[in-house]
């Protein structure tokens, strides 16, 4: 489901332009770009969660806040780069994710912690949870994907 | 897995009224409550081609067509209603769903057969298909939203 939902999104952003990743909608809200480097910080926090069971350290949080976060400044931390850019850090952090998975049981996916301060969850849920974010966001990244055709076609 | 996805789905939508729904970015493009109706009419499908595995009969398909294809035409018939006559139809689809997996044995999520012209998949891919379409429009309902509120503020 994972190794799915990556080529769907990695065919949602084929050929767009370094102006086209940094697209946002009447200039607000997120551009794709900052939608791709979202997914790639998402799973690298799951790793560190899962694999590590532990959470992101400060220091780390530094790095990988501005595409967690998304918002407000995400758009003026991540822009002018390429789609290469983006392809790089999603298969780096992929690679790292299928490593992780090799090394442990299936079992592994049942065990239980605490899920932020009122929940619990396992670490299929945890990984389902990667996924359906990043399917989330990849519905977010046709619509503004057709927004700017729409403008560049001059019909808005 | 469809559980939490619409769970998800009717927490984004949660108190809009009928002019919120039938909202669209710019005057184009789809509609929270055409995507809503979408989401209904995508799991029919799946439980007339899963559960009594044949294509929909093109008398199905009249009803069904407006909310499958969506974008163009869909927003001039799917508008006017109520947040709860998405979530009635919502509802009555996913009771379907479930009294229809209950009678299946777990081994019939691994049976395969064709998936569209030029591939095959099981039980299992299709209804991951299922929510994972739901996903995506989630994220864009998510999207259409921020931007409705945007709007309203006046700070578009």
């Amino acid at each position: 489901m994972m190794e799915y939902t990556r080529l769907t999104t990695l065919e949602a952003v084929n050929g767009l332009t370094i102006k086209e990743l940094d697209y946002r909608i009447d200039g607000k809200g997120n551009s794709i770009g900052c939608l791709l480097y979202h997914m790639a910080c998402v799973e690298e926090v799951y790793q560190i969660i899962t694999f590590e069971e532990r959470d992101p350290t400060e220091e780390e949080l530094l790095t990988l806040e501005v595409g967690l976060s998304l918002g407000g400044n995400a758009h003026q931390k991540i822009y002018g780069r390429g789609i290469e850019f983006y392809k790089e850090r999603l298969n780096l952090v992929r690679e790292r994710t299928l490593e992780g998975f090799k090394i442990k049981e299936d079992s592994w996916l049942d065990e239980v912690s605490p899920f932020g301060p009122n929940h619990s969850a396992n670490n299929y849920f945890r990984w389902f949870h990667v996924f359906e974010d990043e399917l989330n966001h990849r519905g977010q990244i046709r619509l503004i994907r057709k927004h700017m055709e729409r403008k560049e076609e001059g019909s808005l």
